[in-house]
This record gives structure tokens, sequence and C-alpha cells, in this order.
């Protein structure tokens, strides 16, 4: 039975380490920006990458603290207002704390379990989770664009 | 015992449902470009679309072909060339296969041993899975900023 124990695609720590890996790569492309671009530029119509960190920011700590509590709040993305780039990364850096807090508190049946996130996206923690990771990395890839557009070298993607 | 056998963060099975997503809705974005812009169009110096999507058909299906596999083969992006969008969606899909095949045979003591991928990036194979499908999303987004920039509707980023 040992093995089928240990023998794990990837367990809870793996996977928080995972996540606050990228998440320290996505808070080097915040600290790239000029603090003006970062909040004013932008291509084809999208949000600027300030907007997009905001809404990061609005699914990850609340999203992870609901799943870990079972208390489900409204999705909330402009609660807070942030003007400066020093701001937005120390909001950034007080979210690494309740993820790391929330995420470590989870037993391993919770993963598999349901969960209406925001009272609105119901399925398996796991996913909704995967969803909080992949939807950093997909916003995070437009800012390395606007980074390039803006004749800025984005840090590595494999360092994290 | 039951427990800790059942309740696991992900199984194999999952995590290839969730990158077969990935990799869906990574060609219907393929799909929405138009056939010169695929292969002509950039922002900021970065490269078209289709060379990134070389790049991820270079990755997914020899990385873990490796994995199942033991093989190991250098990384061989410029391998084949592909002059439409008819056949790198042919080729998409025949990596599909592969992925299925190689994936479906692995064994849950595979994820946490070590993989020299490509011969140069040795990490547990399941980090380097989570690598081919973070960087697959990674540039999938930026492929979103060039279609942006095109005037067209990426599909949506949450339907896989």
């Amino acid at each position: 039975m040992e093995t089928a124990i240990t023998a794990t695609v990837i367990n809870p720590q793996e996977l928080l380490v995972h996540w606050q890996g990228h998440r320290s790569l996505t808070r080097r492309v915040i600290e790239a920006f000029p603090e003006k671009e970062l909040f004013e530029f932008s291509i084809g119509g999208m949000r600027p990458f300030a907007k997009m960190i905001l809404e990061l920011l609005a699914i990850g700590g609340p999203g992870i603290t609901e799943i870990a509590t079972g208390i489900s709040k409204p999705f909330n993305e402009g609660g807070e207002a942030f003007s400066s780039k020093t701001e937005l990364l120390k909001k950034w850096d007080k979210e690494t704390e309740v993820i790391n807090e929330h995420f470590s508190s989870l037993t391993l049946d919770k993963f598999h379990e349901m969960n209406n996130l925001f009272g609105e996206y119901n399925f398996p923690a796991i996913n909704n989770i995967l969803y909080f990771i992949d939807n950093e990395i997909h916003h995070r890839g437009q800012g390395y664009v606007y980074l390039r557009a803006l004749g800025i070298e984005p840090p590595a993607f494999w360092e994290r």
C-alpha cells in the first residue's frame, strides 16, 4: 500500500510551490513595466496590464480562501484601487501570504470537493485552482507582448 | 487506506483531460488566424504565431513520448516545415493522438521520476509535463494579443 500512497501525480505542497513560482514570475513582470505604461499601455483595445493584475488579485487569494473556509463571497474585482506600482506590488505580496496560509490548510480530500466559486463557478476545487494558475499564465503572456511592444525585455519564462 | 488512495490532488487521467482541453483551445486559436497573418504577423520583434506553434509541437508530443519510453532525443524544433494552416492543424491533431497514447501509458510512479528531457532539462517528469502545459498557455496568451491587434475576437479562454 505504501506505493499507492506516496506515488502521486503531484502533492499539495508541490502544487503550492508551482503556483507561487508562477506568482513570483508575474511579480517580476509587473516590476518590469514603467509606472505609466503599467496603468495605461494597451494593444488592440485590451486592458492595461495593471487591470489584468487586478483580476488576478480578485481571483487567487479570495478563491483559495473560499476553498479553504467554505465561505463564498461574490467576485469583486474593483474592491480596491491602486494608483502606483508600489501599491500593486504590496497587495501582490499580501496575497502571497493569504494563499500560503489557506492553501497549506487544505486537506487532500478538499481537492475533489465541489466548490461553487464566488457563488458562480461550480467545479471540483482542483479545477478552480488550476484555473487560477492558468488564467495568471494567460494574462502574464499578454503582458510579455506589451513589454516587447514597449521595447522592454521581459524576465525569462522558465525562471521562477 | 481507501481514502489515502482515492484522495489525490489530481489523477493522471484528469491531468490528461486538462491538457487536451488546453490543446483544443489552442487549436481554435490557430484556426482563428487568417492564413497569411498566422505565418507573418508579429508584435515587438516576437515570432509569428505559427513559429510559436512549431515550438509547442516540438515539445508536447516528443516530450511525453520521451517520458513514457525513456528514450531521449535532442530538441528538434525545425524538423518539419509547414506552409499552410491546414498542414499545421493536421500535425496538431496527429500530436493529439501521440500525447493520448503515451500519456495513458504512464504509471503513477513515473510522475516523480527524474526525466532529463531532450538530454537537457533534468527535472521530475511532472515538472516537465506542467512546463509543457504552462508554456502552451503562455504562448497562446500572446496569440490572443496578436488576434486582438488584428481586430479578431479570440475564442473564450474558459471554453475547452
